[in-house]
């Protein structure tokens, strides 16, 4: 990214690796473990996830005006995971880059 | 959409009709004719718009507890399309979509 | 759409049904059913389904030289999610809609 | 990514910096300068990549069966943007990273 600052530049490198964990352990993990995995409020919680990542690095690539709505409402999604995978279990990996991808967009956010 | 609202059913519509109504507006008119079509202020709020939407069908075809989030911001953002082609002329069409989408995503959200 | 043939208008609403159905069905019905809703290669092949679509009516209101690359995989697509939502059994709206949408993006490929 | 292998983890990478790359250049650079930078050829070539790139880092973070699809259309549209970038002038970093993006993508494709 030639023209965005340093913050936004980790926050979309933050996205894009919380997008791809996420999609890559709902697939592969979820869908074969079962049980709580497929439980109906954490599958919804994984793809709100995958798509709250999507949408802000759009926004955020194209530095739009308007990409602190999607990094707020993308912290408060990768929020709302994190909670989702902590309490399903064995999911550490995602528990830690929603948490990382969580506090960056808020700091874009404010 | 068998579980979503009524409501909901014409929101997705109406931010269906904007996405493809500004897509295209934006490849074959604005890049043809050129001048205050492609300044870059109203080239960014058109695809914003376009983006907006697509996140927001998403959201709700999902039926998201977060759609509201992405209902909010799009109403906000096809509300700046809608002045934006209003002030270049000539995109009657983008800003009937833009205000009936704007109207629509403002109830959803509320 | 001012630009697009009066097929291309058409598979763009076949595709958009087809998204929205298919992402209202995996949330509130196969979450909820469970058993072989769930089953990795199905649910796979709905994600891969409303992807699909995404993309299809991204590149089509854009009025994309490239468009026929993206309504060729959607074609495909749509037969392999319609063979999966019959063999799950339950999903006849699912099946109709992703039919519909096959034949319609292979015409606009051909 | 925990099940990807390692050149498809690398694809997803390289696709991830020519979405934000060519999305940047597009808004921060071409509607800046003008002229043959806002032709509509090239535009909607640049306008493809991006969708191009979302699409295929999508369809590989899932794992898809249907990935080579998508990577097989990437490869040729990254082409296209990068022929469509010499052309214009003086977007190198835009031209390196879609032969980049070219590569990687028609490895994964075959």
């Amino acid at each position: 990214m030639s023209t965005a600052t340093a913050s936004m530049q980790e926050c979309i490198q933050n996205c894009q690796e919380c997008q791809t964990i996420c999609a890559d352990m709902l697939t592969s993990h979820c869908l074969v473990e079962g049980g709580d995995h497929v439980e109906q409020t954490h599958v919804k919680r994984m793809l709100d996830c995958i798509a709250a990542c999507g949408a802000c690095i759009d926004f955020m690539s194209r530095n739009s005006e308007n990409h602190s709505l999607y990094c707020r409402a993308c912290a408060e999604i990768c929020k709302a995971c994190a909670e989702s995978c902590e309490k399903v279990g064995g999911m550490e990996k995602c528990v830690e880059c929603c948490r990382t991808c969580e506090q960056s967009c808020s700091s874009m956010a404010a």
